[in-house]
C-alpha cells in the first residue's frame, strides 16, 4: 500500500509499504483522511526518536469487526489494560502504551492502519470528513475543559492562534466562555473574531497577573514563560506545548503567585465526536489545503509554514 | 535599637538603628527569638532587591494593642484589604502588599518590629519561643495540605531533608500520612526516620514515574527535574522553591503525563499555632544553633551551612 514515513533521516512517501497486521482485538481501517499535526513536524524532525508511518489524526471506515464498513475516528493510545494506570482508570496514561504514529505504532499517512477495536469510535453520518478528521486534537482541546475549573465570568486567555488555539477557542465558546486568544497571526486572529471572540497580537500589552486561566498553545518555549506573566496569584495555566527546552524560563512566579500548571495531552474521542454532531464549530476554514497520500510529504512541508493551519492528507 | 540589615552590599549589625514606626491599626512588637530562612540566605547574596532589616520569622511580645503582653507570631504579609485580591479572599496575595524583612517593610532580626494588628496571633503559654518561632515556616508547611488532596493510602515523597522538607515530614506525619522523605544529609536523613518516617538518600535509585504526590522543598534548581521524575501520570507536584535559574530544564513530561504543578509559598499562621500547641512535632532536633542579635551576621552565616537546619537569633 502507500504509505508517509519517516525513516530516521527524512520524511517520504513509500508506494510499496506492507500491510498492516490486525492482531486480535485490532481492527483494520481504510483511512479516507488525515490531518498533519505538530508533532508530525517534530518527528519529521527527528525529535521524537519514531520512525514508520507517521500521522495520528484521521477519519477512516472500518474494514472488520463490530464497526465493519462505518466511518470511524479512533484514540490514538493503545493500552494494555492491565498495568497500574489503566487499573486505575487512566488508560491513556497506560505504562504499556503504543501510540499510533508517534511510538511504536505505524500511522494513518497510509491506507490502512490497524488499530484496537475498543479505541474506534463511529462518526454519525451528518459529520463530513473535513470535520470528522479534527476528531483528535478536538479531543485535545476538550481534555482542558476536564482538567480545569472553568467559568464564564472568569477572564481566560488562550496563548496560540494556531492548529490547536483555534480548537481550544471553539470548544470555549461551545461551553459559553468568553476567552481572550492572543495570536501573531492577522489572518488567524481574524478567524478568532468571526466566532465572535477577542483575539489580540502578542505584541500589544496584555496586563500582567490579571487572568483566572491561560490556556498555553503556543507550541513554543516562550508559551509558559507568557503565561506566567499573564495569570494572576492562584490561577491556573493548561500547557500544552511539549517543551524540552526551557533556557532562560523563571519559575519564581509560580510559587511566589502559588500558580497551579496543569499538563493537558489527549482527551475523550467521543465527547469530541459529539461536539462535532452538534455542528457550529467553524471548522472549514482552518483547513489550508488537502493532498493526495502519494504528495504526503509535500502536505508536512506545506504544515510547517507559519500561516498554515490544518493541513489534510486524502486516502 | 540594634538590628541586623542588608545594606545592598553586605549583611552587618547595626547598633543604632531607628526604631520601627507603627502607622495607625500597626503594632510594635518586641522580639524574642527569630528564625534564619533560606530566603534570608538568598537576600544576603543580594539576589531579592530587598534593602533593610532582614528577618521574618519570629516570636516576640506586643508592646500595645489588644495583645499587649502577651506572646505573638505574626503573617509576614502586610495587605491593603482593597485590592483585587483582597477581596476575592486571597490576602496573601494581595497586589500591593509588603512583607516583612523581604519587600518593602523592616524584619525581625532586631529588637523591635512592626506589624499590623491583625497580622497577630497569640501564643499559648504551653508553646515555648523555641518551637513559636517556627510557626512561620509550619504555616508554609502546612500551607501544602490546603492546596493538594492528600491520603493515607497514596505514595508522598517530600524532596529535601533541610528546613522546609523536615517541617512538611513533620506536618504530614500529624496529619496521619507517611511520606519518603529524600535527603542528602545522612544527620538530617536520621532526623526524619527517628520520626518514624522512611528517608532515602537522593542517590539511591527511587522508581520513576511512581509518586501520587511529590513535594518539592530542595531549594535548588535541579529539584523540580527531579519531582517530575518521580511523579507518576497525573499525579501532582507541590512546589516550594523559587527557582529563576531553569537551565536544562525538560517540561515535555508535565504535559506527557498530565501533571499538576502547585506552587505554595505562605500558609496560615492560626493553623500552624494550634498544631504547635497539639506538640509532638519534635522541633528542638532542628535547632542548630542559637546567637544573640548581636550576632546575627554569624548566625546568617552559619544558616549557609550545609548541615545547619533551624540557626536562632535571640533579641
Amino acid at each position: 500500500m502507500i504509505a508517509c514515513l519517516f525513516d530516521g533521516r527524512e520524511v517520504r512517501v513509500d508506494r510499496n509499504h506492507p500491510e498492516p497486521e490486525a492482531p486480535p482485538g485490532e481492527v483494520r481501517v481504510a483511512v479516507r483522511l488525515a490531518g498533519v499535526c505538530r508533532t508530525d513536524l517534530e518527528i519529521a524532525r527527528g525529535y521524537m526518536g519514531f520512525k514508520g508511518v507517521l500521522g495520528h489524526e484521521f477519519v477512516g471506515t472500518a474494514l472488520e469487526g463490530r464497526l465493519k464498513d462505518r466511518r470511524v475516528v479512533g484514540d490514538i493510545n493503545c493500552v494494555c489494560g492491565q498495568c497500574d494506570m489503566c487499573r486505575r482508570g487512566l488508560p491513556t496514561h497506560c505504562r504499556r502504551r503504543t501510540t499510533l504514529g508517534i511510538d511504536g505504532r505505524d500511522g494513518a499517512f497510509a491506507e490502512r492502519l490497524a488499530l484496537p477495536e475498543a479505541n474506534l469510535v463511529p462518526v454519525p453520518d451528518k459529520v463530513p470528513d473535513r470535520a470528522a478528521v479534527f476528531a483528535e486534537p478536538l479531543a485535545a482541546a476538550i481534555q482542558i475543559t476536564r482538567q480545569v475549573d472553568l467559568a464564564p465570568e472568569q477572564h481566560i486567555v488562550i496563548l496560540g492562534d494556531g492548529r490547536l488555539g483555534q480548537l481550544v477557542a471553539r470548544v470555549f465558546r461551545a461551553r459559553g466562555l468568553s476567552p481572550t486568544v492572543v495570536g501573531k497571526s492577522p489572518g488567524k486572529m481574524d478567524l478568532v473574531r468571526r466566532l465572535g471572540l477577542e483575539a489580540v497580537a502578542a505584541d500589544d500589552a496584555l496586563p500582567d497577573k490579571a487572568a483566572d486561566v491561560v490556556v498555553e498553545a503556543t507550541g513554543t518555549a516562550d508559551g509558559l514563560a507568557t503565561a506566567l506573566w499573564l495569570v494572576r496569584p492562584r490561577g491556573t495555566i493548561a500547557l500544552k506545548s511539549t517543551v524540552a527546552d526551557t533556557a532562560g524560563l523563571n519559575l519564581a512566579p509560580l510559587v511566589v503567585d502559588e500558580v497551579t500548571v496543569v499538563g493537558s495531552r489527549c482527551g475523550p474521542m467521543d465527547a469530541a465526536v459529539a461536539m462535532l454532531a452538534q455542528g457550529d464549530l467553524a471548522l472549514e476554514p482552518l483547513v489550508t489545503a488537502e493532498y493526495p497520500l502519494t504528495e504526503a510529504d509535500a502536505a508536512i512541508r506545506v504544515a510547517g509554514d507559519p500561516e498554515a493551519i490544518k493541513v489534510l492528507i486524502r486516502s
